[in-house]
């Protein structure tokens, strides 16, 4: 055991510090004073110095070797560091570390690319980004494929070709269901108004609250984009507010409060092993999108969110429950994916995915990108990119270094769909409650099917145990099929 | 020069997980959800075991015996490493590892006992912590002096003998002071009224502009010791609300950007380096002093203030600006070190400054401590104390570790006595800008004379630069004569 101990008492120490760095994070996205940029820089490339040595330290490997854990939590722990290990060894120093400088500086061009709809300034430093991927992703593959070794560091039990099934069902369905819904004579009313800021934050709190988000282990701040950040004892979750557009900061805050929860449900006895945080973005997503949509946007939800933004704002444009429960759940056109709603946002995935599989395995030259971007989204939605904002220059995915992480959001939305569908069934009066604004029922099974068990269980084993059958697409295509058919009178 | 820059960017990872490590201190005092205790506690112990790692790293000793610094802040760059490093490698790891448990533990009895009125149930821990601290003062002085091995800690170019002499120049001419304004018949009237918590927020950061605090690198929140944090372009300060007493939190603040303008002023090229800090406390303390007290309490500024706080509070119970001055000023008969004023601030100073070093040295034993204490305070207050909390338990210092830490708070007011003399015979119109609410040319002078050295010149030397004479109590003894002989009509 003692061979063990030292792996988990080392182990435990580089997790305390991983989660000091993620504070950090935090720190500069919510409070950090503007002119701080440069120090914030080099404290946290101290931070991952720090952190990265302690990942590839050769006495891990020899820990690693002897270590006899004396049941599964401890056999588990030992294949998470091992996995940890074995990725960020295979990495040579010299590739790691001109992938941060890269990506580090490339976020900045993206940026401004972006603000100038220029994307011949941004597309060479994308290529040079590809290229050190594709070199990364050899190495983690070791001669197997290359995006699944990317795809490991988020979703670690699923293959790109597993995806592309799943994706393979969806898509025809999901242009079908958009035809109809946007070809519909019934249309919602979308809302219109004044919605002060305050107001706004103080409604998000509420729903916050509603979902059972533990303000004795968390807070709200407001930052560019929504995130959520820590786990065991503090965990913290942000909001935008986009005074025109209440349900932005709304779901935004429902959403994180999803994320949020899934790491303040892991049992404590996990906390600052590899046990202790969600296992896989897949999973993550499913739970802020449960939160956000089957739950958040649902009928019974929303009625309930009808009276509270009613009396809030002192009146809303729309008439009753039912007709915000249409408005809540608007399909438009549109380029955006963060924008995106329930219908249409797989598809945005769906072209990324295939996309960044193409750039990674060498089938697409990033010279080609902009050409292939813009006639799959003609394709997929029917409409031509209008400027190369709305485009290939939306996400800053790429310019990071993201690859692998895109098929994760829709991952996670299939699934929310099959834990939904089994959380309906095993707490049929999960409507009542939300109709009241108290998710506790659906938080509560989620916790002890999904959160609790933090990493112990690999993430497809987690979701079939928790819902009894196979994944697949099928119960997230009926939910959206339904619930539509039912908004847009079809 | 290749092993000095070794020896450089070693230190520069060192520094900015230090800051990191300061950051997370702030974020618990601030922000931390409350329920984050334990989970906190873990991330601070993995950062101060990485970074005590790196002050007594081995290499540090190899590099140090080779490097050759170029020019005299090369030199300086190195005696400061070396300091530092000779202090933490004389430190036995497991009597550094005992220290830190216990004063930890230490802070929670002591607080413990202090509401409940029982110096009986802290008296033992204490006991243990001077052990402990008795055993590091030996490791440190290496035969020379115990209390000055502790004190260099905080005041490195001072030794207790130096203190000694001018504290007791000090004393009867303070307790003569104390005596006559007590005594006199004209005494100011105190501040009444209903003072919410937001306007005095506001009007905190209305006094943090006019004494040129940059908000561009730091930020104000509330916390319940008041503190600062932080260096080069991240500076932050913090203050409090007592609603019945606005000046608390005022001064508060104003001292505040004393601390935080002194980080921010040092020349930035020596940021992340051990230049990139304040010298010493005492200097520190000089410059929170200095802005709070000469600056901050004078005639000029408390005028202006007169009408900030009359407007803001929609009238005062003061008639006009000459009475507020003393209203500021008021000395009242009181137990409490931090209530203190600036006429008895440093008689609270010296009793503990004589009752540590007896501590320490073994001239007087922790039983003997309450008896003592009291004794002293009688003796130098002409008052008994009345309960523990107002006697012996009131500071959280020595639970915490923190001996030869109280001297500098009064050093830090001798160097500000000194300063100010200079500062006033260089800018003599200050006074004209104070009484318009802005400070900067007394801030600029500070800047140019001290800030900008950062840790460049020794303490001592700093403040005969800067005051072209050497260091003594007069000018601050004149300073408090002359300013309360006004004020009291004596």
């Amino acid at each position: 055991m003692s061979v063990f101990n030292d792996l988990l008492a080392f182990q435990r120490q580089t997790e305390a510090l991983s989660s000091v760095a993620e504070r950090l994070g935090w720190d500069q996205e919510t409070v950090m004073p503007r002119g701080a940029v440069e120090q914030r820089a080099e404290e946290m490339a101290a931070m991952e110095s720090v952190i990265h040595d302690r990942r590839t330290d050769p006495r891990l490997g020899e820990w690693l070797a002897a270590a006899e854990p004396q049941d599964e939590v401890g056999a588990r722990i030992v294949d998470l560091i091992a996995r940890d290990f074995s990725r960020a060894s295979r990495v040579p120093a010299r590739l790691a570390s001109e992938l941060a400088k890269t990506t580090s500086l490339a976020q900045g061009i993206w940026a401004e690319a972006r603000a100038n709809e220029t994307p011949e300034d941004f597309l060479p430093t994308l290529d040079h980004v590809i290229m050190l991927k594709r070199e990364e992703a050899a190495a983690l593959a070791d001669g197997g494929d290359p995006y699944d070794a990317l795809l490991e560091e988020y979703e670690p039990d699923t293959t790109a070709a597993q995806i592309a099934q799943v994706f393979d069902i969806m898509r025809p369905r999901l242009v079908g269901l958009r035809d109809d819904v946007l070809g519909a004579d019934f249309q919602p009313q979308p809302l219109t108004g004044h919605f002060p800021q305050k107001t706004q934050l103080r409604l998000a709190r509420i729903c916050a609250t509603a979902f059972g988000y533990d303000w004795t282990r968390g807070r709200m701040d407001v930052a560019v984009h929504p995130f959520s950040s820590g786990r065991w004892q503090d965990s913290r979750i942000t909001t935008r507010v986009v005074e025109p557009e209440p349900f932005n900061c709304l779901y935004s805050t429902i959403h994180e409060v999803g994320h949020s929860s899934y790491e303040l449900g892991i049992d404590s006895d996990y906390a600052f092993t590899p046990l202790g945080r969600g296992v896989s973005m897949g999973v993550h997503e499913s739970q802020s999108r449960l939160y956000e949509n089957q739950m958040g946007r649902g009928r019974a939800f929303t009625g309930w969110l009808f009276n509270r933004m009613s009396d809030a704002f002192d009146g809303l444009n729309i008439a009753d429950p039912e007709a915000f429960y249409g408005t809540v759940n608007r399909v438009t056109p549109g380029y955006i994916r963060t924008e995106s709603d329930e219908v249409q946002y797989n598809l945005h995935i769906m072209m990324r995915f295939d996309l960044e599989r193409d750039l990674i395995t060498g089938r697409l030259d990033t010279d080609d990108l902009v050409e292939a971007w813009n006639a799959r989204f003609l394709k997929d939605f029917g409409v031509a990119v209008d400027r190369p904002s709305n485009g290939v220059l939306q996400d800053v995915h790429w310019a990071v270094g993201l690859f692998g992480y895109f098929p994760t959001y829709a991952l996670g939305n299939v699934y929310a769909g099959c834990l939904n569908a089994a959380m309906r069934a095993a707490v049929p009066d999960l409507d009542d409650a939300l109709a009241e604004g108290d998710a506790a029922p659906g938080a509560e099974w989620l916790r002890e099917n999904v959160h609790r068990h933090g990493s112990l269980i690999p993430a497809r084993r987690l979701i079939e145990d928790a819902t009894g059958g196979p994944i697949g697409p099928e119960p997230l295509l009926s939910y959206l099929e339904e619930k539509f058919a039912r908004i847009y009178h079809l």
